[in-house]
């Protein structure tokens, strides 16, 4: 109910501030038999890394900070493993957080941080880890693409596969490469470059879409497929907005041309909730990057307003290192309506 | 699970289909104490009712059918009330369907219509009801509004208001009244009237202001405000698309354009999940209706592909009929965080 | 959260007042293709009616009341079936309660009942429904029997069978037909009329026994096969105790006179909260029906003593009457086990 | 729903096998501003330490595995916890397992050990940690110890404070000390003493006072207070059973000796779920620790029957060690249902 915990059957719970101890998540519900390794964590966890593009990245000792993130991304499974194989218990993964200047983060202990959920935060709770944003920090995606990784190993067994890619910077539509599984790079750093340079931050666009799902995938009324993407999506941070399939265009659309005939897939792979057997289609809107070289005006706890600025290193468009992210969380999604799609009919007792 | 529960502490279990005994919901969580009447129920109902626009409705007999719903959209409240007064106890509400003629759909038992979820429900559960889409009617949403009625009166006691209107159909943008509380029916009949015309059906946008939300509703990570409402709001079947405040175009700005100072509101009045105080706004994209005056080709249980033209009556554009069902769903989210929030600080034994 | 849902895979939620205008469930989570008619219910609804032993009642107009009641209990299935089978949508089941005359329970509006839950629930919501029970009233059990009918319709299924029966009346052991499915009822006849005639009321045991559940049912640590079944059977008002297997006994026992060997089965079916194959056995303690005939003092809300006669029918001993109830709870615990047993290893695609 | 996660606001989910590399707890929706240090943790998990009693212990090398056990369990908080206060973020702990020789128990590898879940776990998951009972062994109970620490400084700030102790050993009663906090240990060994010399090993009877609850805890039907104990109590291993109040000895009364007056407490301190603000009473039944050290017979992966000696050390009796998973127990039955209480009522903005 405190907002940590994800899923029915496929559950997972993350902790962990930016600058506390650790960080980490256990996957209570991932069924017994899968193979696992370390491995399998670890390699998508380099895939949202900080520091990957040199020109996503702003602010005081930038590549200094990555560095030392990139050490501090070393997954360990505690539990839920015997002999490479999952146990039908929790698994909880954990990752050590590194060492960090906690002076480096004094000036923001009474100020909140324009666009930032630092005041809300305060509201709420009455107390705040002011450091690296503590628990709202981006960092807490660290913990769902090491379940996502889990969850995607699961998926892999029933033929599904998931692949997202950025494919838009700041309003321009980003070069892919052939098997769409990756943008052009340089395309992208060179979109960067010049905001960068502008000492400012820029939105994007995070394309995903998923291959092989099974048609009847999603559960009636209040947990369609698409209504469980969408709450996932918007639960990472700095979403504003999806859509599935022709979505807002759809809007715009009569009957006769939406329903889908054909080669059409307007619907993005989902009909009234329920999976029709198409590949899943969705994109969704990040925003730019609160944090900017730029210095800006922000509130303080008293109310007062004061000149500000970040120091600390930060992304100039969150979308590149968002990818992983998203991956994770429609893994998650489907790990968990897998699960729950056996409980829908009538079996027999060996099935149980 | 099976997905026909919403909600964590004012939680909410609907069922019916749309030619069953009946449709209803019951509401658990309810706080002890809210004044509530049948009235408070009826007058939302009256809102979603088809054939108050004589545009928007196609179809044999449809003024006949609009009636025959217009009877059986009374409610009932079965429980948790005494002397006008919640309990604290469930709070079941209960609303018959009117009688109808089974044989109008007996050409729907072994085909699947275009655009509807027909397919992926006999996929799921190798049996479903034909008769107006059973449970994956549009009127199930009946259902919704009767809670949401309920959610509304929990929320106007902390001045918490939701409003809803028709923002375009079809692509075009609709003439809002003053308040923006209603859009120009004069001006929406008209859309209808060229469509209707043609046989087809049109998409349309619905847009929702809550005004009077505390700063810090949301829960972290996972249960973030915006992350609620995306899932609510995908949870309508015919919602394709959802943006909250600037959304989509906050793909395409910069740091220092996107991030809110003075008067703007771009992030819609949620920062990192968490209200910020500010007005909650978001837009929610609606395909069009799939069942169309026209006849299409449709899919059967054999595999075969057929002609189908539908019967009975159907909307132009859900939009307007839409639009309580929207205010519904966010009146639940807000009244759950509400809930929620009562727990996330250490309280005195006499706040219990 | 608020205590009228139960399960999590296969769910129902209770609503209600004792005398308001209807009770009922809604089971969200029952199986697609199961046979089903509103006769498995009704039969099950007979079983817990008030007055089938006239011994078993007291209080003024007795017969009337219970005939009253007879005539009340007439189960509608409001939703979720389809020409004789579920639909995998919501079963809702509707019983209408008769009427009541209101006067006999005015002196109760300020009076909290020794044993009854009246105090307690004025204190929890600040309101309460004071006739009969209102919401804490043993009729809400009817709403149980609803659903645990449809749940053991669904065990048979897989041959699992459920048994309850009164072992004791006032701590006097009671003689079982040769099947142990029914107690000798002239026997209890006797132990009642005894109690009757002093004006009195008396506890009793109910024993459980469960045959055909297969090996490997109840989930580890938190949601253990017994922890289920105690949790339930405690959700019972008058149930102040269970025990499984030797039960308190083996608190009395050495390790080698405990662990089963051979023919014995101190464990009651479950060891470390699993099915063992063997058939679970349980037995609970219910207390005297705390309404009596003699008059009683008693507290009211403003703190005072006043002297209590309590009016309206009321059982001498509820155990006969509970039989059906325990079956049901056990009925529902398993089949929500059995569902999420589905989930506990990998599966092929074609088991979803 | 996989069973790792307990409560519904005040929400647990532990993890560990008892010779993977570590246990631990994640406690998501412990509400901010809670004072709370490692010390708090520390004090209770030294409290189920075993190798207290000299007495208490069996099988090789015994005193050795217990100190290594004591070095093992030192706990660390990692995340939810800023400047000496909770964050309402979640409070991660972690306990590392001492290494332990692998060797001692690859004879249990394809042999079911009586009394122990080793069977059930095998036909559930079809894989098992077979090393010191992997996921089923009572190390699990450390996660519970270190997670209701925690709730009882939460308790403790409404003035709810719980208290346990061992009642009886295989039978005989055990004398206390004065405050009951404590039994007399001189007591308990004699026994212990006796039954260790027999190689054999004794249940015993676990007691709970609870003093402060408030009037009102406990949600109404399904998640009363005591239901919501006795399933805590019952997913603790060994337990066989649980009574409130006068209990068993209750179904053997008439109701004019039952009901409460003056100074009794038959009703255990909760009357139709609700606490009545006497204190809460219950006792609970655990049976003999299956591990003795006599040869038995045993069931083996194959259905044949083996010989076996359990090696390594084991409990004579579990009650000693169970008392503060008792008390751990209660406290996060009690935070939950303190959190739930407080949506019961309608509430002012100020008091969200």
């Amino acid at each position: 109910m405190a907002g940590n915990i994800f899923g029915d059957l496929f559950r997972v719970v993350t902790f962990g501030e930016s600058h506390g101890p650790a960080m980490g998540c256990v996957i209570d519900g991932c069924p017994a038999g899968l193979e696992l390794s370390v491995d399998d964590i670890r390699q998508e966890l380099v895939r949202r890394r900080p520091g990957q593009s040199s020109e996503n990245c702003a602010g005081a000792n930038c590549a200094a900070a990555s560095s030392a993130r990139n050490e501090a991304d070393e997954p360990e499974i505690l539990s839920g493993l015997f002999e490479g194989k999952t146990l039908g218990t929790p698994i909880a993964i954990l990752v050590r957080n590194s060492d960090c200047k906690e002076s480096e983060y004094e000036n923001l202990r009474d100020v909140f941080r324009p666009g930032h959920a630092d005041a809300g935060w305060q509201a709420k709770f009455g107390i705040r880890d002011h450091r690296g944003g503590g628990r709202s920090s981006g960092r807490e995606t660290l913990c769902r693409v090491a379940a996502g990784a889990v969850a995607k190993k699961f998926l892999a067994g029933y033929g599904i596969h998931i692949s997202s890619w950025v494919s838009a910077i700041a309003g321009q539509d980003v070069c892919l490469s052939a098997d769409k599984a990756q943008p052009d790079n340089a395309d992208v750093d060179a979109m960067l470059k010049t905001i960068r340079a502008e000492g400012d931050s820029a939105g994007g666009m995070v394309s995903c879409l998923v291959r092989g799902v099974p048609k009847g995938l999603g559960e009636p009324v209040f947990d369609k497929l698409d209504a469980r993407l969408a709450g996932a999506m918007l639960s990472v941070g700095a979403v504003k907005g999806i859509e599935f399939g022709a979505g807002f265009a759809a809007a715009c659309m009569k009957g006769s041309e939406n329903n889908d005939a054909g080669m059409t897939n307007n619907a993005g792979g989902v009909l009234g909730g329920i999976s029709t057997g198409q590949d899943i289609e969705f994109k969704t809107a990040f925003k730019p990057v609160p944090s900017i070289a730029q210095p800006q005006k922000a509130l303080n706890a008293n109310g007062g307003i004061v000149d500000l600025t970040i120091n600390g290193r930060h992304d100039i468009c969150i979308a590149p290192r968002a990818v992983p992210v998203v991956e994770a969380m429609t893994a998650l999604v489907l790990a968990d309506l897998v699960l729950l799609q056996r409980s829908n009919r009538i079996s027999v007792l060996s099935e149980l």
